[in-house]
């Protein structure tokens, strides 16, 4: 049996992000709202405002804040839901052996300590952000990611819009009522289940910024809550802004109390996983009753959403047949071994009305599997891929009939030019509802590095629509990603969905590059460090070359040096051409006057000293 | 002053790759050609013929070589260049103490032992690849790349074409023929100084594999010729293509010397640095005598490409003052200072038939430096950039006007929608000759992992047309690159080569991937890690978290475990799939027949136990 990679000791990171501040911003509809971010000051010499950064970590990056995992975190969004008075307090299912795999008395995880009452849609209330946003309603959740999404930009501030959005809609500034409007649509979700009131709301829609998934979970075997608190609470911390928890082996029930209950990022699971090791492992053994019991379960503790491989068809399976790498998603292959040892149509796809009941009464949110995704560039956009995306299309019209929220998810492994019809035909099949996709990989061939090789993949179909991007760690295909896996993997998804930002000319996304940029070319070395996505990493790599502190105030790097730097000598350049008059100007191009005095007596004047 | 990272302790690597075998393929026209791979044998349980791979690390990984670089790699084209007759040794220009920096005694690198005599084109002969191509010879350097690209796929191979190349004439098979063609016409270049002779030919063009460049070098301090060597020799090994010398210190010609008698990569250098080193590093006083005098000095030790800034035009320099970052070209800079201070045209361009003359008497290349590339996103496409990309235009006409062989060099910071812009001006104002981007990177917010924020730029523009991707390491804007760094950068930048091969639809690339993906689907573990880009990192990552040798061949990895395993789930699929009748199949899509007893019977014999 394998083992999970040994963690550094289990420490629930809380300390701020380095050079950063947290600060927050409230509501104005609804007053109780805080909206957190990351503002960055820069050095009095830059003469700029603060930057702000869209901030995914949480209280745990407020230094006023102090963690208690076994209390779990405030439960912000009890009060708006309760007030709406469409839901109530019921009995909980009652939790049963099997829920935590049978696991001995020895051997079992504690319960989270502090277990809050279960609240359900009453009967006949649709609960959903979908159905308030039909009804016209803004709820607290929409004005609060309104605010998060305009990063603190004035509503009347001037934006830079030269992207290329291939047909998005995004508006210079988010309103509550766009919010609304976009949810209504269902061309956004807001991931918000009932029983998760500690979720900070945010939006995933391809007319707001692009945001990341990070995937945790013990596998297989036990792995202590602790651990799974510590690996969500690290995810966030460098930007994720979902977290979904895979767990397979025992333990699974409790583990996953500790970890919604301290989490401020919405959690999806795969309920199939559970559901199966309910039935001791044997797909054949699955049935519509272990599953339906597994969904109440998970929806009572507040998973905002669930993946469900409803679009599995019986009559898809043989289809991958032919192909290099078959089926390769957990869930799909789950139900194609069901399907074709009963000979009986995928029951989640039978039950799928059913199933809209269940997560409508706590607004679960859907995100449809696409478990017959290709896992390799030869099995690529094929039939068995195609057919399965169609069936999610129907699927999300019967759900969005339903009043539920819907995602559907995407590949997988593709090269390059076949990205985009991945994303053209999502966008035709499935009514603009987000797509969430895994990468793509744009190539197999460099196992170790597939966050790089998907990175690129994400990146693009970030920019060509794609609403979020499940993140691919360097453990790929290999093992179970580390503590330092899951970071590496979280920022080069954060780096794929900022360049998706910035080539969809996402208003604002720019403003933080250009802080960086103007820090570099005035060598702000501590800006620098500050405004990077890593600063750890960042000032760590400066100071491998340059450790001293002096260095950080000097007018130079260690690529050229001091005697020679081409940024300063630009900077001579811009003094110089500033001082140029529109005639003077006119002259250079005529290649006549000589003013070379006038330049060397600038340019000598802020001369750097060799050390 | 900064200095260098401190290298691990100098070896020349020269270990075979892990899990693969040097194999040389020999010519048709030109017996004495041996062309290098690198060949993967898979598993028996494959029953596939090995794996041909590109094979840039020269013959350090061939386990009959045992480097001793004081006596320099074998001269493979010494008698190809002198049987053509047109070339005769010559009085090597001396060397002065101002090449190597005027360095004192004690700090003086070693010269090589082992010096070559100077070999120059016999007056009124034209002695470049260029010439020969137009005047329909085919040398042994064409020959050997028409191997070296066909991966030796046969000539009536079957060959999967769906990529996308936007214009581009990639064969099916490439012929010596071919290679001429595309050299005549411009529109490749084969980076060949006559006194590099240690080269291993290889081709840049936009229909041949995409290249990959990685820069070393030392930085304003003496590094010893030793580290220089291996960095080159290090760089090589994961896959570079070509080796810029970017040394600015001191020792800089004798270290060259050490570098080039050991490459069979092409070397490249941006010979104003050693320029600017001559006259104490004050732009204002370069000439163009002590600028003649250095392409000299490096043409006649053998580099095979020069940079050259001659399109920072002194009408373009004020173009740059309402930039962002300015300019952050060395070269670029150094001769906007010179420009502005002598308010004079460029000595570059005003001397540029001259440059001309002396590169055709050794047939080095031109690499037109795009010395106003945009430092940030802010900068990309402006008028600074695409001013000085019209005048690289008009130098390729004149250089090739010269017989000289050309590309021209490209950006930089560049967001996603405004990459292909690029590629596309440069292909329609340069006459197809080959672009050679550093990057892009599309987005300033990460140092730290500059390797990724441009490796997803260079993938792309890759796949739009450039021939060569300059590679970025996780060092950029912070500090030096060590050896790590460098692996990691040319990793990174293979992905993107390989990544925009498949995309252009090269064929042969997708071979790899597929091999590589039956060995996944196949739990091939040992020929997962031979067939990776980086086989020591892939097994590393696996061994883990499954570490025993068992592990190797187990029908299941660390992310499902043995229990349950959708590889080998989807492996029973397709058994299933295989015993199906065209009826039964008919029978399954209209979800009738009853044939699961028949499934687990097939099911359960192919269950694998868990440990």
């Amino acid at each position: 049996m394998n083992k999970p990679v040994i963690q550094k000791p289990i420490k629930v990171e809380n300390s701020p992000i380095p050079g950063s501040r947290k600060v927050y911003e409230t509501g104005v509809r609804f007053a109780d709202i805080r909206v957190p971010f990351r503002e960055v000051a820069l050095h009095e010499s830059a003469n700029e405002p603060p930057v702000t950064i869209y901030d995914s970590s949480g209280p745990y990056t407020d230094e006023n804040f102090t963690p208690d995992i076994s209390k779990g975190l405030p439960r912000l969004r009890e009060q708006w839901i309760v007030a709406r008075g469409d839901v109530e307090y019921i009995e909980a299912r009652e939790v049963k052996p099997e829920d935590n795999g049978n696991v001995s008395e020895g051997a079992l995880a504690p319960q989270f300590p502090n277990l809050p009452k279960v609240l359900r849609a009453k009967d006949g209330k649709s609960v959903t952000q979908l159905e308030y946003a039909r009804r016209g309603v803004i709820t607290p959740e929409m004005e609060y990611i309104a605010i998060r999404e305009n990063l603190r930009r004035a509503q009347d501030a001037e934006v830079l819009r030269d992207g290329e959005d291939f047909g998005a809609e995004i508006p210079d500034y988010i309103t509550p009522e766009f919010v609304r409007d976009e949810v209504a649509r269902g061309r956004a979700i807001i991931p918000a289940n009932i029983n998760h009131p500690e979720v900070e709301p945010m939006i995933i829609g391809r007319n707001f910024l692009v945001k990341i998934n990070a995937n945790i979970g013990n596998s297989a075997v036990t792995s202590s809550m602790e651990e799974e608190v510590e690996k969500m609470v690290w995810a966030i911390r460098w930007g994720a802004d979902n977290v979904m928890d895979l767990s397979t082996g025992r333990n699974i029930h409790n583990i996953r109390e500790w970890i919604i209950r301290n989490s401020p990022a919405p959690i999806g699971t795969v309920p199939i996983y559970q559901a199966l090791e309910k039935v001791g492992g044997v797909a054949e053994d699955l049935t519509w009753e272990v599953y339906r019991d597994t969904l109440i379960e998970q929806a009572q503790q507040g998973v905002d959403y669930f993946t469900i491989h409803a679009g599995v068809r019986l009559s898809y399976v043989h289809l991958t047949a032919k192909r290099v790498t078959g089926i390769v998603s957990r869930g799909g292959s789950i139900m194609a071994k069901w399907c074709l040892a009963h000979h009986k149509e995928n029951f989640l796809y039978t039950h799928f009305e059913e199933i809209c009941d269940i997560m409508r009464a706590y607004d679960v949110s859907f995100s449809l599997g696409d478990g017959l995704r290709p896992g390799s560039i030869a099995d690529a956009n094929d039939a068995a891929q195609f057919a399965e995306l169609e069936t999610l299309g129907e699927l999300t019209q019967i759900a969005w009939k339903k009043g539920c929220q819907v995602m559907i998810e995407g590949p997988g492994h593709v090269p390059m030019h076949k990205i985009k019809a991945n994303m053209d035909k999502q966008l035709k099949t499935c009514g603009e509802a987000p797509f969430y996709t895994l990468g793509p990989l744009t190539t197999d061939i460099a196992p170790g590095y597939d966050h790089i090789t998907s990175g690129i993949g994400a990146a693009m179909i970030g920019w060509f629509g794609t609403s979020m991007l499940c993140y691919v760690t360097p453990k790929e295909h290999l093992g179970l990603p580390n503590r330092d896996d899951v970071k590496t993997g979280v920022i080069t998804y954060k780096i794929s969905a900022h360049a998706a930002d910035l080539a969809k000319g996402h208003p604002g996304a720019q403003a933080w590059d250009d802080a960086m940029s103007r820090a570099r070319f005035e060598f702000r070395w501590q800006d620098q460090f500050n405004l990077a996505l890593d600063p750890e990493t960042a000032r760590a790599f400066h100071d491998e070359t340059l450790p001293k502190e002096a260095h950080k105030t000097a007018h130079f790097c260690s690529m050229c040096g001091p005697k020679f730097c081409s940024m300063k000598i630009s900077q001579e350049v811009r003094d110089y051409s500033a001082t140029l008059t529109d005639n003077e100007r006119a002259d250079i191009e005529n290649g006549m006057a000589d003013m070379s005095q006038k330049f060397r007596a600038l340019g000598s004047a802020i001369d750097v000293p060799a050390e």
